[in-house]
């Protein structure tokens, strides 16, 4: 039993503290958050893919070693990225003085960072700003507010989950979207729960979970240096302990799943430009792997962000990129269905009222369905429209 | 000995001939060449890697099975994709029509469509036209009118290669890139020859020019189901046999990818809403592979084309993208130069004036030189930027 929590955050589970602060990163708004457990946590994470990686991502990855963490600490408006030793020694600098804030351990300490990179962390104000940051029972929109960089809104999720012997609770906070924000960069996630989990089991269920939510989401297709989703369990729930394969281990997978993927769809419904909301849904694939393909294929197709844009039901346009994802395909079988009216059955046009279509097109939340009628692989991916929008910004920022 | 011809095209080969009409496809202008050799040519062709494949492909492929061909048809305003049986019989009996017409074998005649798809082919407009055609020696520039879809001009390219006992010459026209022309879709490229060139050396060298020039260049990243690269060499330049490895086969190469470049970078140049050309040149990859995917990666980037539109020096979208590429990446040794101004060395922004680059960048034509400093690989990739115009003309073309 998932019940998602309206006015959910981080502190949404058992134990969990946080706050954020204005320490002159940014302009305007708070620029440093810090979450913190008040026991230690299980805790795992997952990286960007891009090669370059941000030094804050090799400081998290050092601190992850033994499976075990208790507090993150979130910069704004700097990535320290690009910034050689001087910003790996400031990124492990940074894990010290909120150890030291806290009475931990510097290694039980996540960091991560977010905004213009190539430009050396002014960790002063960070040393500031970590003293002023009040930690709170119910500091998690606070937190959710300090990791912002130009999203138009913070983006929360939580649900509880009713295990065979205690109910846990599982909190999350996201910022960003890919390389939506050029130079502020960077797709930021952090959960939280009080469940008990085995940090083996955790790493798993945060892989998988990524892999249907944060990994299936495309603003414009560009990786960031940046992107973590980061986790930490607790285990104050008073649960018993949750292992691959253990009774309630599915139930608390579904829950994390639901969360991240609620986070997620947050991030692209707030894409640069974005009008629309685009949900892909591919089935009859031959394997997951195909479908996965296939429905990121065409969520990320500019031709068919464009034609949702203009509320035009182009289905050759989804055709075409189902066609180059790579996914198995017989074009004889495909049926591509746009808000519930057949467009294609059978690889032939069907007879569709374009009006009715181009009206659907018109809601802000647009469903493509597409079946490839070769076996049971299915799997949805989410994104936005593109518009001029979305070019202006990117154009007229300045490096 | 490579000489660029002015005013050149498919008839610049001796023993070409072509012509064009209008058979009522298109609303106006000439919808329907014609390309045609005097005597049996060696043949060679490159097709699109989508998995939707339109039927004018399937029939071009049988007909290429054995290597030779004589006559080239396409007709654009109509993709014949999508449209299943029908379309595959209309698609051979329109080379039936022109082999008739020109005393051939029909499988001596290759066909191409470009157009909007999922509309059944009308074929007696086709039999109206091919009737209509008439054959001339200078008619390659009337050839390249009638394969145009919504480019803006026509393309077409030509040069002359010395060999030892023989000048050769080789032609080409092309239309379109990739799918910026949503259901008018296709990147069409005919090129000729009046080189003697075994048939399976000119299949290796049409797939290595077409490897260095059309499939290095991206307007949206989107893939037509209609691409296509056909080559004829029908022999009459006298020269001696060229095959791999021979003497001149690879003066011969060279010419070849001298044509298919040009014509490539005319097709990214007409790129839809484009305002400005992209060069980028990556050196220094651990492979040429490495390099290709770097180069494709950053001319491909939605991020790196806006902020080209803006004028904007973002080398951090730059070197994003390197780092996304799945090239191999030392993101300490990694040189980003825009327009010869060094923005990066060995991983380290480099002070540089930013009015200076972005005058650089206000130019007609962008050049992005990225060195990765870790092996011979280099390669070199073309594009345009990316417009708030490219939106509006996607958003707006109506299916």
């Amino acid at each position: 039993m998932i019940e998602l929590l309206s006015d959910g955050s981080v502190t949404s589970p058992k134990g969990f503290l946080a706050g954020a602060t204005y320490c002159g990163i940014k302009t305007g708004g708070q620029d440093l958050s810090i979450v913190f457990s008040e026991v230690p946590c299980a805790a795992a994470a997952v990286f960007t893919t891009n090669k370059v990686k941000a030094v804050p991502i090799l400081v998290s990855q050092e601190h992850l070693a033994d499976g075990r963490a208790q507090a993150i600490v979130v910069n704004s408006g700097n990535a320290n990225a690009c910034t050689g030793d001087d910003g790996y020694a400031k990124a492990a600098e940074t894990t010290r003085m909120v150890a030291e804030k806290l009475g931990i351990a510097s290694a039980d300490v996540l960091v991560a960072s977010t905004g213009v990179i190539g430009v050396p962390l002014p960790i002063e104000k960070i040393r500031a700003g970590i003293q002023n940051v009040v930690l709170k029972r119910d500091g998690g929109h606070q937190a959710a507010l300090g990791i912002m960089t130009t999203d138009t809104h913070p983006k929360e999720a939580a649900c509880s989950v009713a295990l065979g012997n205690a109910t846990v609770t599982i909190g999350g906070m996201a910022k960003g979207a890919g390389m939506i924000h050029p130079n502020m960069a960077t797709m930021l996630g952090f959960i939280t729960s009080d469940a008990l989990v085995e940090p083996s089991f955790l790493q798993a269920a945060l892989r998988r979970a990524v892999d249907v939510s944060f990994n299936m989401i495309s603003v414009d297709g560009d990786t960031s240096t940046n992107d973590t989703v980061l986790v930490l369990a607790n285990g104050l729930a008073g649960n018993e302990v949750l292992r691959e394969g253990s009774a309630d281990a599915e139930a608390f997978e579904n829950g994390l799943q639901r969360v991240a993927t609620s986070l997620a769809q947050a991030v692209v419904r707030d894409g640069e430009g974005a009008t629309k909301f685009i949900e892909v849904r591919v089935a009859g694939a031959a394997s997951v792997a195909d479908a996965r393909l296939a429905a990121r294929a065409v969520v990320g197709s500019n031709l068919v962000k464009a034609a949702v844009y203009g509320s035009d039901p182009n289905w050759g346009r989804i055709l075409a990129a189902v066609g180059y994802s790579n996914a198995e395909v017989d074009p004889g079988l495909v049926d591509i269905i746009i808000g519930g009216v057949a467009l294609m059955r059978a690889g032939r046009i069907q007879p569709f009222d374009k009006a009715q279509v181009s009206s659907i097109l018109r809601q802000p939340d647009v469903f493509i369905d597409v079946d490839l009628h070769l076996g049971q692989g299915a799997s949805t991916a989410w994104g936005c429209d593109l518009t001029e929008q979305y070019v202006v910004i990117n154009s007229e920022y300045t490096t």
